[in-house]
């Protein structure tokens, strides 16, 4: 029967192989529309911009409208959109992956709303539980033991389940949420567009003052700035959430095994899929992990059980990129690999605002990583780009010479910053780069 | 170059065949255990429950809870567990649909957070979009023209959605959303779990006399007791939101082509894949699918794009089954086969209900469907059954007798009355029956 199996897998694996064969030459020969249509969201892309806070204080303000707007003056308007996260710098890299994770699903699975009944998150795949473990075990990241999982919508769904699950359900007033400055800007709109009379934005936690019970959001790696943090209130009555979606040795040292009761993590920055819209959370309580259980069946009856298959599959193929390195070509080890991408990016980074003069970047301490085992400096995910001299505004500034980011006020800190994604196509990176390196100040 | 790609599309479909083949035979053969494990999940089913509404004014209780305690005593209590609506019926159908649904995705795909950056609903994949339009015009239950689509992680997030699209933003108090008795038992809970200051539960539109603005919800046909209805407030300030779930013709006759302002249908209880975890919203107003977007993108930032292709894939073989008979085989068109399905479980019912006495079901009348060409009467997705004589709590009474219902006041109703779902798998449906069946009033 052990051999059976063997040869069935040999068949498959071959008959798989051939598939992504034939896909491949329908999309690059005859199918080259198709590819080009999928593709060509590249340039649509360039004028959409993700997050509405152009106001954190104006939830109203759709970036929907921004987009039609650009869309009808797309011809003339060549700007670089680099706004948002979206990491698209990760598809050349799971294109050379070819069919290892490719994943075929037929039509008669996920009928059920149930993955699992006897799991508290009785809608997580068990196969994606056993990969995230699998994953942090190797990067040595997290804590997965006597934790649960609650899988969600991406970590923005998994935060609104936290908050859920510890607000006081009877309090007379709304508890405050804090984050210090500069804080991600999507914050203070996702904790506020309800006007939830669970919770409410209270601002930058350096300022929090008040005698009372309060969450605060840690983003370590921060988001936008990129540093490693700690929370600052720590005061009695706290709650931590820390979101360590950033936490991955492509992007800094791996320097501790996180160990907080509550740890984000997403997809979307671990591997990029971020299409896929799945994120999840190491959850030390038994009590919190049933209540953001609860707030994802109220919310949304579970999460997609397809893009937990999928992820599962993903993650399973990164770490036997790094497992069983002689399956893969050399340099294919997925976190080496991106690492490199992003220093490369640093690298051409530093050296424009170097040569430039009128550019600011954060400079990061030397750390030693105990997953790569060698000391390199944080390389986040988002430039936090200071404009020196006398230009105030940098978003205007850069705006101005057609190169698209977002501005320091989003984060609650001041206008002479931006956040800049360095998560792009390498194509949309090196015009970045050309375009940013022929600014001068006057 | 047409014939090369038709002959490239032959081989894909013959090297998917063959994977398909071979997955089952992997399965079926060697691979049985996983099958199993898959399957198994029917039995840890029948001890948990969906939804949390034990009480409706307690959000706080967990079923997860009720899952764990009927966990550990699962080996003597064989509970027949007919609360939630899972629709795991569907499941054969799909099966012997065979390779005709299964989606192949490679690791590229699905980087982006955007599907469509020129679409108001930016992450709508337009595969999906364009397979939802075909198939409200082959079933004609919709109109499709001059609507924007907006998708959402279940009709759940949707319902959420435009709750947060048409309250009004600067309200000094939430706007009531209201809806008659009986109600689907979930829409106080997600009106109300969030406490939201812009709208909130104002229970049972029969009962609503307030001279203010107030959003109706008109499901029909109905859950629980699947009557068709209107809106029975009928007041100049009120939105009206339509959830049509339930209007395919498997459920009821298709007597007219909706055409309401804002419409909710769901993957779930259409094609029954409920673990998908998708549905879409028909809306007239460009503002309103503006702010539905909006919400989403706050909520989730986006749908899972994996789940979007799949249902694509699956509304596409719904559709050709019906417009390309011959490709399929006798009596395999799905709204006919689920339609007959289902009129057998009505049957067996119905039959096990005049046999017993004790209880009694809604009659519905005969009506004309266009879509089938015939006159039946609806069949709906749930038994609204009444306790007759002198049993009071329903619900209580059949537990009593190991049928786990949803009792008539989840749903702002009598005791006397329990919602049963008629859409488990076909053994657990034979099961209810002869246990319904053996039922005496002593």
């Amino acid at each position: 029967m052990e051999f059976k199996t063997m040869i069935l897998g040999h068949l498959l694996m071959l008959s798989l192989a051939l598939n992504v064969g034939l896909l491949y030459r329908d999309y690059i020969g005859n199918g080259k529309q198709k590819f080009q249509e999928f593709f060509s969201s590249e340039n649509k892309l360039k004028n959409a911009s993700l997050i509405t806070n152009r106001d954190a204080n104006n939830v109203v303000e759709s970036t929907v409208l921004e987009t039609e707007e650009t869309s009808s003056s797309k011809a003339v308007d060549e700007t670089i959109d680099l706004d948002h996260g979206d990491p698209t710098m990760y598809e050349r890299y799971w294109q050379k992956m070819g069919d290892k994770t490719t994943v075929l699903i037929p039509g008669w699975r996920f009928i059920s709303y149930f993955s699992d009944g006897n799991n508290i998150c009785w809608f997580l795949e068990p196969e994606f539980a056993n990969a995230i473990i699998r994953l942090h075990k190797l990067v040595g990241n997290a804590v997965t033991e006597n934790r649960y999982i609650v899988v969600g919508t991406g970590s923005t769904q998994l935060l609104q389940a936290v908050l859920y699950a510890v607000s006081p359900p009877n309090a007379t007033e709304p508890i405050d949420v804090v984050s210090a400055a500069p804080f991600y800007s999507s914050y203070p709109l996702i904790t506020d567009f309800l006007k939830s009379g669970l919770y409410k934005w209270g601002g930058d936690a350096n300022k929090f003052k008040k005698d009372k019970p309060y969450i605060e959001l840690v983003t370590s790696p921060n988001n936008p700035d990129g540093f490693s943090r700690d929370a600052v209130v720590n005061r009695d009555q706290g709650i931590l959430i820390h979101d360590l979606a950033y936490y991955w040795p492509q992007y800094t040292s791996i320097s501790y095994t996180a160990d907080h009761d509550i740890m984000l993590f997403t997809v979307s920055k671990s591997t990029g899929h971020a299409g896929t819209r799945l994120g999840w959370a190491l959850v030390k309580d038994q009590d919190i992990a049933k209540k953001m259980t609860e707030f994802v069946m109220l919310s949304t009856i579970g999460v997609s059980k397809e893009s937990q298959i999928r992820a599962a599959k993903i993650l399973q193929v990164v770490s036997d990129s790094h497992e069983y390195r002689g399956d893969f070509n050399e340099g294919e080890a997925f976190f080496e690999h991106s690492h490199k991408l992003v220093e490369r990016r640093w690298k051409q980074l530093r050296d424009a605002v170097s040569n430039v003069k009128i550019f600011s970047l954060p400079e990061f301490p030397l750390w030693h990583c105990t997953f790569t085992n060698s000391s390199f400096t944080t390389q986040p995910a988002f430039a936090w780009l200071k404009c020196e001299s006398e230009i105030d505004d940098c978003e205007s500034f850069l705006r101005h010479h057609k190169i698209r980011t977002r501005g320091g006020k989003h984060f609650g800190d001041d206008e002479k910053y931006v956040r800049i994604s360095v998560l792009p196509r390498d194509k949309i990176f090196d015009q970045f780069i050309k375009r940013l390196s022929s600014i001068s100040s006057s």
